[in-house]
């Protein structure tokens, strides 16, 4: 049995665990003071280019979404979302738990937002008997596997920056997002273009941790009290500093990146050899492929994944997630299974 | 420079890491249903000889208070807890944040509630325009190291019970104080005498992860969702099973403590024979001996800790904790300096 | 100028400010407990033919529905709305402010729900990465005039009944429901078919004050607390009591209605003659007639109303609300002026 | 019986009542855009001579007080009250379901905060693991009657400008308070000293009502979408225009705050008389004498009141509360009544 189902099957990766092995009995402050998380936003900090960016490191991605949006916005302001936004479906109401409605934005198919669907948000949105939307989130890449051109990012934060509106970008995959074929954008793009990002550790091989930073001036304010009030400052705050130096001291970040999108760009390939289509054109770490409902219970057999909706009355597209883990006999046995499966 | 600021100044017991390596590579489920973590919390119920309760592994302590009081209590029901409770001063306003105020009820000079104090609380809130007090919280040991006994805590049961109010007990530091001199109770009493509680991982040699066991069935539902909803359910939630596996797997959870408990004894007993008082009677890992402020800014140079009040014109409290990882050599090295510098 | 913009524009009916004088000078209890509210709220038991529901006066529509919504539901239950929904539209995120989800149902033309469109709801929405929807609110009449039949009613409250589900009926225009042609619902039917309901009193005739009646036991526990933490409980909750008994003392309530509904009837009929079509039907007091931009330019010369939407590139539907207080002879007027100015 | 128990226990000033019946019939615009509340909003503003002021009418003080503080504070943030404060203990924690924390200060014996009591809470906060205080709440007069002198309220606001705090005032007695012997203050007096404040109505007159005044530009913005959130945007706004229209017209406001503190110093003059001592020294609507509990079970034959607190095992304290409406002749009724009592 081999699970394409996400990218957080596997434990760190192994240099990750090494890294809190040699550092374990050296004793260090609590809560995010250790000179291992210190140094980490540091080195993020030139990574980005940018010393005047604020950088916090928060244990998961729902808790760096549920603390930047309560924070950054007042009670009556609303994030704008694509339906398929992760805070709007897929988050338990973690938004509204904190106060704030989120207002679905039309999307085009890829999951996307553009300036003209907030457009029509504001307009819907005129007055006080209404919420008023001021954050706009995005993610990239988007829940559904597609990516942001620099193009569309500079497009949607130039209408952001117009119209008062905080763009802030999920990163939960941005490691996948930067390495995809057909993305133009550099890390170090972000604080020009987004209001606040994070970059994404559970799902590019750590143990756990995203890098929240933190563009705007005035949404860095005694940042630390939201995330000690939503209980994600670890007293030991370190195992999130550790993960991030290994991550970013030399390119490790991005060869796990690249790997996985190496892996699906495989998987996509042998796929369309074997003539399966896709739901959505997916450049990152996911993909869609259209199968048949009868070989899809076959392949279940021996692989576990994600069945994503029905297509019509006897297929379906399932969704087969790669990561810094996936191995490529793994990959090339599914790639055999499935032609040998769709004989039968 | 050596650290008696807090119980997690280390890493994690080397015995927690190991079991990370090994089992980093294997393929598991995300968000807590891997099978580590369903194998601890059967551990742990068998830990507890009982089946019925409800456990959930979440990753750190006021996450898991705020979690729990906020799936616990209506909107308009409040918790009680002493003025030193952890709940009431150092999370932040986390409780707030979830709508729900913390009423202050008196305790006695080792920061325990009893049943009068409680009572009080309940005659001060008669009727609509209050809170409802609804949730009695104590910590065990509490802030200032103090611990509750069994009769202690089963004359609060009894009237917690007798009142419908939901007792809940706070087990950061649970380990020392079931290992404490003078403690008479055992894990195994707890799931009786309390609603809920959590014994706590973090400050007992795990890297991150209290285990939050609910005894009451109605508190039970649903509770995945909340967990969610706050943000803490990790997406390798493997990593908090497995720490848990091995701190339970024998009996490393209690050595760790134990030895926690023995370095605060040879500290205790040193700075006694040294002729130093107390500020009060705390029989576990932390204690809180009285110096001359002189003293305390030559120790200063040598180790750190919290000063934590003053008691007269030249005279101030410390705190001094110690933990699974505190060394032997450091407790002598601290007891000889003081003495040393209280000659001078 | 006459304005048909909404059924709020005048005071009250002069009987009910003849009551308030007529009492003015009474001492009587604060915060609700006033022999007037107490007499209204057995009165309004009486009219259900209900003894064991619960009923409480609040001053306004969103106030009811956000405190009834928060009380009703545990932080992670959202409730299910129509997108034309007061609740997920006009109240400013006012249910999402108290922590909860608005999950938008397809609704009919109509801004009706049917169980099919709840259980697509429920469909999506299977585990605990979601919320849980729990409440299903909609209106009689809803947002754009149509009314519920019992028929319709029954069918859902069954489903909600077999789902666990809780179904909320805002009834701020439930007088003009009750007294549409075509309705077949009677006030004493409701406490059978929905769980909570409010009888709206500012819309037909009241200077402010709703009737929120909970007829599931489950739901009742320590309302008054809900109602004074969200600020509702009035001081002199005597103004909300003795328009109650104003308005349910003989039928004042439903004559007030009926002539809404009477001067939207006339409005209708004489719309059709003059060969306007509608945006909806809509038996109630609030009429979606379909105009050229031209003649809707000019009748607001004269009249107040909303646009409510484009219909094609020159024409558009406004909304005519009618109430207690409209004259027959602002009726005559408008049908008149319309006429003369479509012959230009 | 006759009623001390507090100053709403009728209806409105029938100058109030006749204000309400005459512009009955007139059509207005909804949501407190009517004429009469811009008018009452202008008038409100000339007596405060001060055009830079917000001012919004909302119908109670709890919604007031509510809607104020969660609007000017970020969610670490606190507000800092008496024990006594109506916001600490009689609100059913309104203000942290709003989800912000309430600090208690050390008040003196009338129930007033000292820059030194803040300064204390200040010290007590010093970083993110507590919550940030920062809205600073008073109420004139307190809850035990006693009144802010001009010195000491421009203590407290020019410590509260050199920290960076709000200063907040409850007028929901502040009618009494302006009007009280010994006061010193002038209603246009406040915008200088306080960031926001309210003008109780309903305890001075009017049927329900609270002026709430914003005198710091940045607490202006957006405001009235936090009223509609919390459900206080009257339909109907037009009542509360009307009223303090009528209250501010001419010198009503100030003449029935007048005839209440004269009822309450007849009182307690005649009490001083009888050797009657007092808890606290107050010297507006709300008196505070001491009396044997058997004399007190005797009055309660014909009056009503509170019974305050036990001061002995003989004697309580109890609040007698005069208002606009307080009849002389029971005044004279009550002193008789007790003196004869008395003797017995």
């Amino acid at each position: 049995m081999y699970s394409f189902k996400n990218d957080y099957s596997e434990g760190a990766h192994p240099r990750i665990l090494n890294a809190l092995i040699e550092s374990n009995l050296e004793q260090e402050e609590g809560y995010g003071e250790d000179s291992y998380s210190l140094k980490a936003i540091d080195l993020l900090k030139q990574k980005l280019g940018r010393t005047d960016v604020a950088i916090h490191l928060i244990p998961g991605g729902t808790q760096t979404n549920l603390i930047a949006i309560s924070a950054f916005l007042r009670p009556h302001e609303a994030a704008i979302a694509a339906k398929t936004g992760h805070i709007n479906t897929h988050e338990t109401g973690a938004i509204e738990a904190t106060g704030h409605k989120v207002v679905v934005a039309e999307s085009d198919e890829g999951g996307k937002l553009t300036p003209e669907a907030v457009q029509a948000v504001l307009d819907a949105h005129p007055d006080e008997h209404m919420v008023k939307p001021k954050l706009v989130y995005i993610s990239d890449t988007t829940e559904i596997g597609s990516i942001y051109t620099k193009g569309e990012l500079e497009q949607l934060s130039e209408f952001c920056h117009a119209h008062n509106l905080i763009l802030y970008m999920d990163g939960a995959r941005l490691g996948s997002a930067l390495c995809s074929e057909g993305n133009d954008l550099e890390l170090s793009d972000l604080p020009e273009l987004v209001d606040a990002f994070y970059i994404g550790g559970t799902k590019n091989g750590a143990l756990l941790g995203e890098a929240l930073v933190i563009c705007r001036d005035a949404l860095k304010e005694d940042f630390r009290y939201y995330i000690k009030q939503k209980g994600a400052l670890l007293a030991k705050g370190r195992i999130l500093g550790i993960q991030f130096l290994e991550l970013f001291g030399d390119n490790l970040f991005f060869d796990l990146a690249a790997h996985a999108n190496k892996m699906a760009d495989r998987l996509r390939e042998g796929l369309s050899e074997a003539n399966f289509g896709f739901l959505a054109d997916s450049p990152s770490n996911q993909i869609f492929p259209i199968l048949p409902d009868i070989l899809i219970s076959s392949l279940q057999n021996n692989y576990s994944f994600h069945v994503w909706e029905k297509v019509d009355s006897d297929h379906s597209a399932i969704r087969l997630v790669t990561s810094w883990a996936t191995k490529e006999e793994a990959i090339s046995a599914f790639l055999e299974d499935i032609k040998e499966l769709a004989k039968c």
